[in-house]
């Protein structure tokens, strides 16, 4: 069934530009306690969610930005057994963790329950039934909270939240402090990835900031970036750890692991495709090196 | 000088999705006698260029096209003297291939002599003077004219055409029958790179093909992409050849390559970085394995 | 309670022009058995009805619509006791029937009966309780059907109905044959009055016809247009009957039948506002002098 | 020659709510010493000026605007010889006061020379030559400085500046020193005619306070509205002098003196439709009345 109204989203890139997209169905569209929540159809990208007026995801093409979200850090690892998932509402980067046979806990900490539920009732095709695995656990309640409190220690942290450019409930989790306490729930050995920002070049100043951010509180900090149609720019991500993260792993020797581990193949992501993410531009690169400050709590990433 | 009026263009990246820019300025808006041109300034991109109301590029990021189109041919031929461009409107391919030192003939063959001359008034930053190189000849005219005419054979052909979705004069230029002429003028060590669309999900399938046909005549070709933002997609290419293609060149020895033979540093083209052009997703490459079909002048590339 | 997602509706009131109207809430949007169905909270309009993306009110400016489709014709009349509504989906054409004391019955015969539903629920304001007057009846049906049927004689027929433009359920309502089936169900100082489409120079041949084809069934027409903004464009009503329309009642005399008949004032129309409707601009006068076609089942409206 | 890029300009009528229209050429699109001036072809509307990203006039509808703002003026004063208008860019009002042979002296006073030039270029269907009449007399400066300067008396004053709601040059053109200087110019038998913004229900209460403003000035006020349907909003006027304004023309008479005095007939305005601009809705009257203040210097129209 598509409806005919002339129904257009759109998800206002910079001032100045914006990509619209028709809506063929609205099946939820709600204040929250902490933002706006819409999920639509959209006969171009499938089934989406917003936030905020903010496209997040789309089942045509999230794929492209949850298996390098994810896989990157667990390969990295090796044999992660214990992950926490910072955001994460679509419940596909849960589905992504959970993938890997060697993990026997999965705790998933976001804000807003609201849109965990909607997810849950109307992304099935994102989540697929993760929820459900015994494996899983669903906090609702302030990464920061969780942070503070979690007396165990985890292989791999995902930092799945909004981007930090808008003054969603996201806000402040882009700074140092923030970092420090992510870094004191992970293991010697453990890894934290993260999503952070467009590397459009009229935009790659705040990725760089993260990333210097980051490397701020890790010894070792690498950028990558994977292309992701809906969000009509390259997408950049941040692997951080204490371990060095110079080598890249063989592409044959990521297939296998990919092969044992997570049984199968995954849709984007293999050896060949590692190198791709983490071999970027020169111009990002550059970015990265020029950049000197530091996001604090005092001075958070703004538009 | 910006103005104030609420002007916006619309590219229409697929029906029901488009990508809008708020446009302060219209520098050239006409009918040539192939197509619709116009070069606009926006506040996002910079200045632009769209025939038939596609996008073409952007001073802001056409370098993120420009390098990946024309610099992995040049280097994996090591010293190439003789370059063919089919297209380039902009003249900013031959400002690339003009960089390299070897080369001693650079000729531009573009149908659309409108489109040159109002490049060259009013897109400065575009050719920055290439089209006033003495190694330069600029040819107006059909691309397949001029393939048949020529008597000459070249280190490396560049085509850089108008997307085949469209209808455009660039129509018939993703068929079996061009790229066999096309590989007529090349010589035995000679390759061939050439733009192909879009490689997001929902058009991988043309890309798939044209990369299929491209397979048909030469013996070796291999798909890249690279992430352009103004374009809301990732980009796809394909180089080809009759010399093998199977391994990238080392890093360090690519950056010693360009610093020697172009002098300096790209923006964005380096040895890593080629590296992450060429080592594509997993769900490309599948998506070209599983294609059958190749472009013929009898079935072309259609929407 | 106002969202944030940057939602519009654009009522597509021309090929190349099209009016945008920021949405805050989609309160329904389904298809029903006959069309798409959209009620939506607007900053700018207030709530809204929509009807396959076509704009059919809001509840801040229906007064300037639905006042001068019901009064004039009752005011004609002079004392209307029983009246017919094909159409009027909302409830607000009922509405203004109802004010009037003398009316002892109002028949509304409208297809959609999801439609009627939905604007029960939603659209409050509209109906203000009519459906549930003692002398309302609703009949779910196909006005021509019903006109075929009914053995009663009415005072005061007004055709509510959506614009012959679209290709939607009205489409065949605007022809002589229908206009011969209302006049036999009228008494013989009946009146019709009906909404017969924008009046704006591009569309007035369309209003002409519809003019003419009323002229070609009943002795007296006269055509007549009011502003209402959120249709973006004046909108062209016709009176019909066997009893002359040549002179407008004094102003004076209609305001004491008003007062009387009615109680109290209504918002826009008064005895001055109805010369203000009657006596229409020469431009549309002669577009109607100009015209000679008549839509019949056979050369129903199209565009 | 129709251009195929999706160019759109749009209207913003309110905040959340505009007017989109496909552009199809741009003539003129620059910045003057004052305001933003756009030249458009547009196809749904014709040739078009924007000043400020505000639509001002299209040549398909003009008529429904100039009419009612120059001809209501001159039919009541009966016999006007000399005529002052300020504002009036496009020619047109120019070109509507001089269809009246009594007329030997019009003077045009415009803020922006460069306004007026590119109208008189690009806009011969407005202006239809009527800059070269030899009883016509352009000056360019500030209606103010010319209204303080003039020694001369006028028949009938024409006010023809952009509306009050922007930051224009216009801005302090609708306060009651204004209007005081407007009269001195006006001999005792003469004429004010203003345009004076939308009557939408949103805005009503602008118009309403440009009616009262005139009103404190002048012993006489009319209000008068007329359909534009590019302006997407029914249209307000006032008409004010210190004459009596009570009685209506009676229509035969209006035809005779149009016949006479203006030879042959107007496109919209004739004895019946004036009655119908000066018939206003019950709404647009209350909302005069309730009104009570008056802009001044010290507290001029905004948004």
């Amino acid at each position: 069934m598509s409806l005919n109204t002339d129904f257009w989203v759109t998800d206002n890139t910079a001032p100045g530009a914006g990509y619209r997209y028709a809506v063929s169905k609205v099946l939820v569209w709600k204040k929250t306690n902490f933002q706006d929540l819409a999920i639509v159809d959209t006969p171009v990208f499938g089934r989406a969610l917003l936030l905020d007026g903010n496209w997040q995801s789309s089942v045509s093409d999230e794929f492209l930005y949850h298996e390098p979200l994810v896989h990157p850090a667990m390969l990295w690892h090796g044999k992660p057994r214990k992950v926490a998932i910072l955001g994460g509402g679509e419940g596909a980067t849960l589905r992504e963790v959970l993938r890997w046979k060697t993990v026997d806990k999965a705790v998933m900490v976001d804000l807003d329950g609201e849109v965990v539920e909607a997810c849950k009732t109307h992304l099935p095709e994102m989540h697929q039934g993760s929820f459900g695995d015994l494996r899983a656990e669903l906090v609702i309640g302030d990464a920061r909270d969780w942070l503070q409190a979690t007396d165990e220690k985890y292989d791999v942290v995902i930092s799945d939240l909004s981007e930090p450019l808008e003054h969603g409930p996201a806000y402040e989790l882009f700074t140092k402090e923030y970092f420090l306490k992510v870094r004191e729930v992970l293991k010697p050995d453990g890894y934290l990835a993260l999503q952070a920002g467009s590397v459009a070049p009229q935009e790659i100043d705040l990725f760089a900031r993260v990333c210097n951010t980051v490397a701020a509180v890790f010894e070792h900090a690498r950028p990558y970036a994977s292309m992701i149609p809906s969000f009509a720019a390259p997408w950049g991500f941040v692997l951080a750890s204490s371990q060095s993260l110079d080598s890249l792993p063989d592409p044959n020797s990521t297939d296998r692991t990919i092969a044992e581990l997570v049984g199968g193949t995954l849709r984007m992501l293999d050896g060949e495709a590692l190198h791709g993410l983490f071999m970027v531009s020169g111009h990002v690169r550059r970015a990265i090196e020029r950049e000197s400050r530091v996001y604090t709590i005092d001075h958070p990433p703004q538009r």
